[in-house]
């Protein structure tokens, strides 16, 4: 991120090395070469300077910057700014640098892209980029309190596995990632299992890269705020099999001539969750296979399934959290059956639940949603937990939320 | 990153749903919003129109497009074009759309970028990036013979697993990629291991992202034509623990003041390979510990790792691969002996190496470093099998050399 530091750096190890070793022969200054001259290659061929974007300065303050003499206009686009589509124009100096100084944010992770004549592009000076399904986006981290949850400390880290699996209900394999504790691999301990859902446009990757679920789950294990557990992350398309790098070629034509909605409300997903991947988990992981140690949740899309599956599985998960999706009560879905609904969450009111959470952000556009959701469970006298939020349908809240779950499950 | 069809296949899918659910009611459009919305607001958000790019015809040829009605020059730079930094200029129609058509390319996994109004930036009408340490590139695949060994098929898949391991030797605990073979949790095999280093600019996601390891593992050992054999991906720069999303934040100060040669030659990488990785996954993983067993393997940098830890530990590793990387004989390094390096040769002779692999391509700004290599083995009779490809200093040739180094590995 920071490639003023970064060049000098170089710059000076090089120096260091042609003092120390003495170096005579053109031969070493070629191996020299070949050992840093990717970087500087990388810098020239992408048109870079030492131009340092973004710069995170001391009050927390940022200042971005993009070198581009033969541009007009360059705006910058950032998740803290307020209003669909808001943008800030950099101001040019007479060098062609376009630069701009944003006020000090709190600590988070800010994603955000810049505008050059009209077109919205990374930032070319930021090789830090997160992707959430179609979408990829520039991202920093302001460091401190709000944001320390996700970094990655000197704590035991957990391994994150990129496993494929077997799904008979959707007639293909699949993959899921797969977080295991810290001492999974040197302990004969059994945990409890989490499965935890993306949203629409999402996939399997989504909730460790912009989750940081693992990190969070390492920092919350270290600090003994949380139980050692599993965490299964499974992509929730039922039409794909894994994230797009890592889609099958064969299914390729299949997604594309799929059609209807196919993926996301056919309640396919649903099962295969139950049928193949908690099976799969239970043979295949070190887990503790009964309700107390089953916990679900997820955000969006994922909040519709986590109440799929467990209306339609009483007694199987006895730790519940949905995340920004309400509904249900008061619509006209062409199979929904109201009486149906009202028999499954009584089921599950019988079925011992320990806790079923519902978080939502005051501005989410399915804040409606959520208020619907919740008269529905009082009005049945279904005891659940509520965490209303700042803020909207976002990954800083998905992020908190998580935060906040994880530390009240299998205790 | 067909958006076109992605678009009308969404648009065909609310219709169904509307449809086959007879929808009346407003929350009900409002779920469907939530659902879909994400992708349809990201297209808005990034300026984008249903704009295919890249464009694949049949007879592989290119179509890349960028809308961009502000902007005076749009260039592409892709890595088949010939000679460094060449690019060519895409033409504007009257809507502002700009479009290059390119000639068919040879079946392979190419990386490109835009150039707008002087600013080279990834193409924002394809999702699909691939980092290689500092430096993103957008990416796309031309299907046939040279590529279908690194696409996903319909064929067992192994895991690949982000391990942190403790690194006494360097005074952190690292992060490395696993990839352990299909049936790996399902047996009780034991397997041989091939330890593959990346290059400089490069970091422990290298081989698995560019290089499409584990599914080059997965069609060779689906194929008959690759042992199944667990590859341990470390991270080659000693003053690094992981990947920069990754990295300790306790870390980053060390790694700015760190200065000297400090990462690169410094030696202290291979010695923590030998003192504290293999014996970390020879205790962690299910292996064959034994030299016939151990292969080793690395590119550029890695190349230069790999003949390190080769020559100071005779009898370690049977099968050896050095790509892209010569050097050695002729050089004055302050601590370079040429009669140790010669009796390390020597040594190594008559461990009983089984292979020794040395792959270089003709335009590889590093060739006479391997012809010099070369004639310090020939003098020494130090048997080795030579493979000299077409092209320079690149993905793909590293990708080619995996996929016929690992089939000789083994047997």
């Amino acid at each position: 991120m920071n490639y003023l530091k970064s060049y000098i750096m170089k710059c000076f190890q090089i120096a260091w090395f042609i003092k120390i070793h003495s170096c005579q022969k053109a031969v070493w200054l070629l191996v020299l070469f070949a050992l840093t001259t990717f970087t500087f290659q990388t810098n020239a061929q992408w048109g870079r300077r030492p131009v340092v974007s973004p710069d995170i300065l001391n009050d927390n303050s940022v200042i971005f910057r993009l070198y581009a003499p033969d541009a007009s206009s360059v705006k910058l686009s950032g998740n803290w700014m307020q209003g669909w589509g808001a943008s800030m124009e950099l101001e040019r100096n007479d060098t062609g640098l376009f630069q701009i100084t944003i006020d000090p944010l709190a600590p988070e992770i800010y994603t955000y892209s810049f505008i050059i004549d009209g077109v919205r592009v990374l930032d070319p000076g930021n090789f830090n980029i997160v992707r959430d399904g179609v979408r990829n986006e520039s991202v920093f981290t302001i460091r401190g309190e709000g944001s320390d949850l996700y970094a990655v400390f000197k704590v035991p880290h957990g391994t994150v596995s990129k496993v494929w699996y077997p799904s008979p209900t959707l007639g293909m394999d699949r993959r899921m990632f797969v977080y295991t504790p810290p001492d999974y691999y040197t302990s004969d301990v059994s945990y409890p299992v989490l499965y935890l859902f993306h949203g629409a446009g999402g996939d399997e990757d989504a909730w460790t890269t912009l989750g940081r679920t693992n990190y969070i789950l390492d920092n919350l294990i270290a600090a003994g705020e949380a139980v050692p557990m599993i965490v299964i992350m499974t992509n929730g398309v039922p039409t794909m099999a894994a994230a797009p790098d890592d889609q099958p070629v064969d299914l390729e034509i299949d997604r594309i001539n799929a059609g209807g909605p196919g993926g996301m409300i056919s309640g396919k997903f649903e099962k295969s969750l139950v049928k193949d991947v908690i099976p799969f988990v239970e043979k295949n992981f070190r887990v503790i296979a009964d309700a107390d140690h089953r916990a679900i949740s997820g955000l969006s899309m994922g909040g519709f399934h986590t109440q799929m599956i467990t209306n339609a599985n009483p007694g199987m998960f006895n730790y519940i959290g949905v995340m920004s999706m309400g509904l249900f009560n008061d619509t006209r879905l062409g199979n929904y059956n109201k009486d149906e609904h009202v028999a499954q969450i009584k089921a599950l009111k019988d079925s011992g639940v320990k806790l079923y959470w519902i978080a939502c952000g005051k501005d989410d556009f399915l804040y409606e949603s959520v208020v619907n959701l919740r008269k529905f469970y009082d009005d049945l006298d279904l005891e659940y937990v509520y965490r209303e939020s700042t803020g909207g349908h976002t990954w800083p809240n998905w992020r908190i939320y998580l935060a906040e779950f994880v530390p009240m499950l299998f205790k």
